[in-house]
């Protein structure tokens, strides 16, 4: 099968362009052609994915097309952007009908329920690696930046974290518990929180992804902010799931590991109230920033990367 | 070095904001941000170069640095667009610092030659694989597409063919005469036509860029068009350096070898006739757009990809 018919085959049914208001060339020609609207900024994000280092190897081609439309997707979240559409390079080492097909149907399963739109791409031969960049739309500055953290504000993230990373450790379970199943579910279908970047954009002075963990990514905020934070540990939220499988550790799972693609916020203290209860809901204040630099938990400085005591049996293994 | 190190030495001065007009936010928050002038459309494209597939192994990376660039910067002179901003996708199997700022040298030299900005990107490890995404814009509706060719129009072609696919029979050559590396230097150092693409942007009905081989990429035009054309191969322009050395098989090399990144363009009679001298003398017209499906060279049908009587000597060697 060469690249063309494989490109028609598999991807083009992907390019549905009522997707995206914005869209107006997709896939074809020398270039896609995008018509942003007046008022609006285009706002875009590239992410690489390679076998055996950012997935597992022989990982079901199904899931690798969801995982990693979603985790390109989480970057738009982060920027409160409405997502319009997405380009894909993809290099494989043959061009296998039954993973080709499984591949696509993840990545269109993706596609459907992020509202992205494919708008072209490459295909190429050679050790697996994806490499997909989206594209989002936002009001004119608007977007959401890592740097506009203040002091006083709010430290808030949503859904739970750490099960994601953990379902690392049980990968290769043949006949999971419901709880592993759980945490197995989170790792191999994120799910960016498009809707909450969105509706929180009016009211975060900053915002980030969790895709490297809590410490790391609030990190980042913090430095781009110039700024400090203090977080509570009791207060960071963690699965059920994760609870009962790691006891006491689920909270280092929850700061450390990634490939949760949750949102880290942070809210100036009035914008939080007048935040709509929809939007709280979906949020667990952990913390408060601090004009002191430094990223302390219960007190125990972890900006330098030191793990506090009690949380130092943690392994990172992805 | 970690990844965020090597960001911060190498791509980062990259990414100087003066040389793209639109780019308003660049590398180091989630996305980055380009504010579209309005009236104005994007148009990108998506490109990757696998080691051992689309370069050699042990390649120069001060020549990969620009190659990558200048083949990805093609597809905008094919459109007609402005150049803009790109991102990069690097994966490397190590930080290895002499290779990487050789890198970075021949990626910076191309960025200023062509006005790309760095917007953004990925650095990941495993393969040596590079993807790349350039933005430009273009006044709405005005980007030349491979849709536009019609019956009566006249082919052309930019500069000369061949020369970067006779160069593979050469890249081992340790003392090249001044012929073999004229051709040495097209394939290390393509010069993707941009101003000829917005210069042709008002007067060209189709266009695309001759990646693939001039027999193969005017294909897609009449593909893309439902036309066919005649070519008469003593028009085809192919340089000196490539006629002393592969004699009358220098034509076959201009007809089906790629990696001159030259543009292939048609044009209305008219169109043609009323267009600038300064833009008429960079290009030699090969033939006719005809409206029977077909691509006919000397009266001899290729369009099946059959390979005409005394061209078939030639083996594409990449």
């Amino acid at each position: 099968m060469g690249e063309f018919e494989l490109i028609r085959r598999y991807f083009l049914p992907l390019a549905g362009q009522q997707k995206s208001r914005s869209l107006i060339l997709g896939p074809g020609d020398d270039c896609a052609i995008q018509r942003i609207p007046a008022g609006r900024d285009l706002v875009f994000s590239m992410d690489t994915l390679v076998e055996g280092v950012h997935f597992p190897e022989n990982y079901r081609p199904d899931h690798l097309g969801w995982r990693a439309l979603a985790v390109a997707a989480s970057d738009l979240a982060a920027m409160g952007a409405d997502p319009e559409c997405f380009t894909l390079a993809l290099t494989i080492p043959v061009a296998d009908e039954q993973w080709l097909s499984g591949f696509a149907e993840g990545l269109r399963r993706a596609s459907d329920a992020f509202g992205l739109a494919l708008a072209g791409g490459d295909t190429t031969s050679g050790p697996l690696t994806l490499t997909l960049q989206v594209h989002g739309t936002v009001e004119e500055g608007a977007a959401i930046r890592r740097t506009g953290a203040q002091p006083g504000d709010l430290v808030a993230v949503s859904g739970t974290l750490g099960d994601a990373g953990a379902a690392l450790d049980y990968l290769s379970e043949l006949n999971p518990s419901p709880d592993v199943a759980g945490l197995l579910d989170r790792y191999h279908r994120p799910c960016p929180r498009l809707d909450l970047g969105r509706a929180a954009r009016s009211f975060a002075s900053a915002a980030i992804d969790v895709s490297d963990g809590l410490l790391a990514d609030l990190g980042h905020i913090l430095d781009a902010s110039g700024v400090g934070a203090r977080l509570d540990s009791t207060r960071v939220p963690v699965s059920a799931c994760l609870f009962r499988l790691k006891g006491d550790a689920a909270v280092t799972y929850a700061l450390r590991s990634g490939d949760d693609y949750e949102l880290c916020l942070t809210f100036p203290e009035e914008s939080w109230r007048r935040a709509p209860e929809a939007l709280r809901c979906q949020l667990s204040v952990i913390g408060r920033i601090e004009s002191e630099p430094g990223l302390y938990l219960d007190g125990i400085d972890c900006s330098s990367g030191a793990t506090p005591s009690g949380f130092d049996h943690f392994r990172r293994k992805s």
